[in-house]
């Protein structure tokens, strides 16, 4: 019996990589019917981001009714693994785009929700909190959720308040010491692919507010609010978070995390690999199936196929990555881990033709690479 | 020590036979040093097929002062092998559409030289010759080689002449006991990969005439020249040729070879296979790598890929199909003896940008199924 662990990333624009779990899985089974299949599609900290948790590990979908981005009242969820000692949390559950579809206003939007969601999984015991950052409507910095938490805000007047995007340049003081308790004794990591720091023109406003409908001026003033914020984080709380990597991430998310809930900022693939425990996961398994959209020199920098083959390097299996493109830089993956690259492009076409067929492309990648593997194993 | 043969088809407007195979031996030497490749080229029959056999094989280039296309002196060659048992002539040596670069007209060119390469091979004492039918700027169906070899052709006016693609319609009687009595002892086969019958709209001259530099009159007097000679080859030779499947290749030499040099027509990939003695070298190989530009339903007609893998299959070698596109059908390729496909494709671009990196892709294509292969056999 052969045992195979798939973990691919999602082809951004084609395929989730639930669904390319499922195609791989069909592929294996139809040339090895008994094999052991292990699917643990990877979330990016964006919407499924729970429910790809759910499906890697198993586990619990809980259901909170908490204030979506205009503080309306709202359904939303997170998960818990592990018995019950993880919680993952994906902040679009009620602070994502889609929730503002038609009237996305980042001046006015708040991750309180999310606050919410971390208090639920905080008091039920948790020990960890992984939040998803992505797929996000807000640019509070996280002031929302942190209100939610119990840090008071105050402004000019001494008034405490909520803040969202438009008014982080109210804030006059931060006081973090009604911190909800429970907080204290959790572990809260945020899952976060992306560099950007928290203010400035590669900052949180310019480079992702105009996609959650800032104009030009509300982008100004949005990166003003957050200019503000890091300078009351240092008098208030001594902290310097604006250059950290990822800070700017969610609409500052990433530095609002950090600063009222002690989070450490992670790559998204890393923490998959260490929540399903990959490293045991791994073990007896005769070959990873790994994959990305494309695949060349930016993979280095910690996207899946690279971060999965550290791992499986360590333990000595096989990794196949198949892959959309095989871009520049392919050459350097092989001593990451990889053994070997396949692209799914079975046709000399472009890309606006390619990835109508791209299930079919990955099924016949798959198929023979599973008739190779066969032959090569008599 | 691995075991590798190397038997791939052109990959049409990209790559030769033989650069694929040089990529090819290149992309295993680097994973396995110490291996052993067979490299078979493919000859299709044109331009090149000569040297293909040599370097397959091994043998001798034989230099013969013959007549060109316009009955001018030239140099022209054939290759013996098989210690000078079987000679291979292409036919495009001395009628070849290059040798008229300029001035093509295939109402007055001429086979007369392949003939004398035909009659060199024969007095040398060649047991088998196989002739390439392809490239050619004739449509004289043969019968300037048929004349070279003693075959009389007469006219209305009882005199003998030389038939050309414009005089055929002036044979009235064909007269072959004067044909080189040597040639009775030797095997003929015609390589002919096309099925065309010898006239009409699917004939010799509707179809490959103005690439030969016919215009519509002048495709039509020599569609008649050559139903003129099925008539006669009836009558005097009691033969009925004209809906052979490859009558029509190479301006009727199809027919003419069939007609004057009792030649069979055979696949080029068959006689390849048979002349390199394929079943024999197959044995004791690990892989079978081959390839063609684009694989597909059509390829069960009889092209490369699955002519090599009907033998290959009967040895239980597993072959590996390198290819361009893979295209609709190729779930019937595997049960011919096909073990995998995988395309040369690596980025969703369209084939004008994707020839200029052929050779490129074709490689890392090879080196990832030679790591995979090397990783999958520990």
């Amino acid at each position: 019996m052969s045992k195979f662990l798939l973990i691919p990333d999602s082809f951004k624009g084609t395929m989730s990589s639930e669904e390319i779990c499922s195609v791989m899985e069909q592929a294996i089974k139809s040339h090895c019917p008994d094999s052991e299949i292990i699917s643990v599609p990877v979330a990016d900290g964006g919407e499924g981001s729970v429910d790809a948790f759910l499906k890697a590990v198993g586990g619990e979908r809980i259901a909170v009714r908490v204030k979506g981005p205009y503080f309306n009242d709202m359904d939303a969820f997170y998960g818990i693994i592990n018995n019950g000692k993880t919680a993952i949390i994906e902040m679009a559950a009620c602070a994502g785009l889609p929730l503002v579809e038609g009237n996305p206003d980042p001046k006015k939007t708040t991750t309180y929700g999310v606050g919410q969601l971390i208090e639920d999984a905080a008091r039920r015991g948790c020990e960890k909190i992984i939040i998803g950052l992505g797929g996000s409507c807000t640019n509070d910095a996280g002031t929302g959720a942190a209100a939610a938490l119990g840090v008071t805000f105050t402004n000019q007047s001494g008034n405490p308040f909520i803040p969202a995007g438009g008014t982080l340049k109210d804030i006059v003081h931060i006081d973090t010491s009604n911190l909800l308790p429970a907080l204290k004794k959790v572990e809260m990591v945020a899952m976060c692919d992306i560099d950007n720091p928290l203010f400035g023109e590669n900052g949180a406003a310019y480079v992702f507010g105009p996609q959650k409908g800032a104009d030009e001026a509300a982008v100004k003033e949005l990166d003003e609010g957050l200019r503000n914020l890091d300078r009351v984080l240092q008098k208030d709380l001594k902290l310097s978070l604006a250059n950290e990597k990822g800070a700017g991430a969610a609409g500052g998310m990433g530095c609002g995390m950090v600063a009222f809930c002690g989070a450490s900022l992670r790559m998204g693939i890393e923490t998959v690999l260490d929540t399903v425990s990959f490293d045991s996961l791994v073990q007896g398994v005769d070959y990873v199936f790994t994959g990305e959209g494309k695949l060349d020199s930016q993979s280095l920098r910690g996207k899946v196929v690279i971060g999965v083959a550290h791992r499986a390097k360590k333990s000595g299996v096989p990794v196949i990555a198949v892959v959309g493109d095989i871009g520049e830089g392919v050459e350097n993956v092989y001593s990451e881990g990889v053994t070997a690259v396949f692209s799914i492009n079975n046709m000399a076409i472009p890309f606006r033709e390619a990835k109508l067929r791209s299930k079919y492309d990955l099924a016949l990648t798959m198929d023979n690479l599973m008739r190779l593997l066969s032959a090569s194993r008599h």
